[in-house]
């Protein structure tokens, strides 16, 4: 199966209570495809970088059999940089510096070896970008979306065109409330399914994820942890393990799914570990085994 | 098998987006031993009222089979009044009026047929009167204490005196913290360990409740509702369904608990659907059943 991935591949400055950690790799598109390589080989990115993003990051990404095809690199540019603060709370977190940099003029033109792709996973992007891919690919299986209130701020019109094509919705809580103008999550995702989604995952951090359909709900709680170093990445790297799973299964039932969320939320246990891809690039197949396991033991229970 | 419940037996002035209840009926013990009775039958109640609380509410407990011999009622004082205001984000509530009244000479003697108690739910309450009650019992098999960040701010010394005392501690993830000094959940539940507790529930509102032991943790999610009415009352609801279904099993092993947290979490799910108990004194087995069954379609999944 493959899996298309789209969004960012960027510079991160990254404080937290834990440290400081400068000029690290980061972007949506680096989280999703890392996560995903753990599940499928056939993965095409799509982003775009500067000159100055280094080379041996490019070929760790094409050695897990991710496509780098569709990664753009203007060599007279400079690659997305994005730096910010976390306090104690990681669930909030202040923006320093944005540099869109080369990002300002990205318009994905997708390679004709990406065209017959089946999965699809839109990482945090201007709705227009998003688009601008949906309309390049004739016949998918399952398109995710994740966005966040900045577009819903300034491009909320443009926004719920992108949403009206995809299959699932992923936001996190707050971001629901904006979107549905409900506060309650139950009625949100109600107005959420009738802007075209079938699906919604609301992202809760360190409360966890809740899969919906209009007739189910699965909700996963996050592990919890002693420590959480940098939570930077972890909504990409949930996304990442979901879609990887999915596009490895091809189960886009209800229950497929909810596999998929364990799954992405045991990436996401991962990635909060240690400051940006620390973590991500060293995981073994046993120690993603024994991790959904401490998921079974958090969830299971009989009745 | 005997459940003591310890306690407020109050009146009530509520205040959320959904309307305004005045003066019903509320208080910890109430909300505890409501829930606890759909469990077992033996619930022997401590509290104290005055002449102006109505008594057809306390005919209605002891009609469910709570014995009433620990209720002192004050001839010339006034129940304990509480009154808060609920704003959209209902994990927060303003106080306006605590009015102690009759429970600020509130020293409870146990009636000698209470002296034989097995499972002890002291609901929350100046640490004195908690430590008070516990040193009139000589043989439990579980003391569950309930407090709150309020003891903690002015009673600190004297809160760890009670916690010493007690099998399991239920606090909200705030108070964890506070506790602790520590912000992870994880490093909380391990510095309140050393404080005497065996087992602690964080308990986290909209999403749900954590049961945890020095080596084991359960996740509960709370079920996703429509509408929240009246969160009043949801902790001590979630401790009555919790001690009530233990008190019924006797099973004090963590698979026993995590069952407990589940009913416990079924039964706050129906509190907070009504103002005051509206829905808790209507359910049925049925009704139980059938929300246990969601619980378990709300977290079950299979890898």
């Amino acid at each position: 199966m493959s899996l298309l991935t789209v969004g960012t591949v960027a510079f991160d400055d990254i404080q937290t209570p834990y440290g400081h950690a400068e000029k690290v790799i980061g972007g949506a598109c680096t989280y999703i495809s890392w996560a995903a390589s753990y599940f499928i080989k056939d993965i095409r990115l799509t982003s775009i970088v500067g000159a100055d993003f280094p080379k041996e990051e490019i070929a760790e990404l094409a050695a897990r059999g991710v496509s780098m095809e569709g990664l753009k690199v203007i060599e007279d540019g400079k690659t997305f940089f994005w730096a910010g603060k976390y306090h104690e709370n990681m669930n909030q977190r202040d923006t320093i510096t944005t540099d869109l940099n080369v990002l300002d003029d990205f318009d994905p033109e997708l390679p004709e070896s990406y065209k017959d792709s089946q999965y699809i996973m839109l990482g945090n992007l201007t709705p227009d970008i998003q688009i601008r891919v949906m309309e390049q690919l004739p016949s998918t299986k399952l398109i995710v979306l994740d966005t966040m209130n900045f577009w819903m701020d300034i491009a909320m019109d443009r926004l719920k065109e992108a949403i009206a094509k995809v299959d699932v919705l992923t936001i996190n809580d707050e971001e629901a409330r904006q979107l549905s103008g409900e506060y309650s999550l139950v009625k949100a995702a109600e107005q959420i399914f009738k802007m075209g989604p079938k699906y919604l995952i609301i992202k809760k951090g360190e409360h966890g994820a809740m899969l919906m359909s209009p007739d189910k709900t699965f909700y996963c709680p996050a592990l919890p942890l002693a420590e959480v170093k940098d939570p930077t990445g972890a909504g990409d790297t949930f996304a990442g393990g979901f879609m990887g799973y999915i596009a490895k299964t091809g189960d886009i039932s209800f229950e497929g799914m909810k596999k998929a969320v364990v799954y992405g939320s045991a990436m996401a246990s991962f990635c909060v570990e240690e400051f940006s891809l620390g973590k991500m690039k060293t995981l073994t197949q046993q120690d993603i085994d024994r991790r959904i396991q401490r998921f079974v033991d958090l969830t299971s229970f009989s009745i």
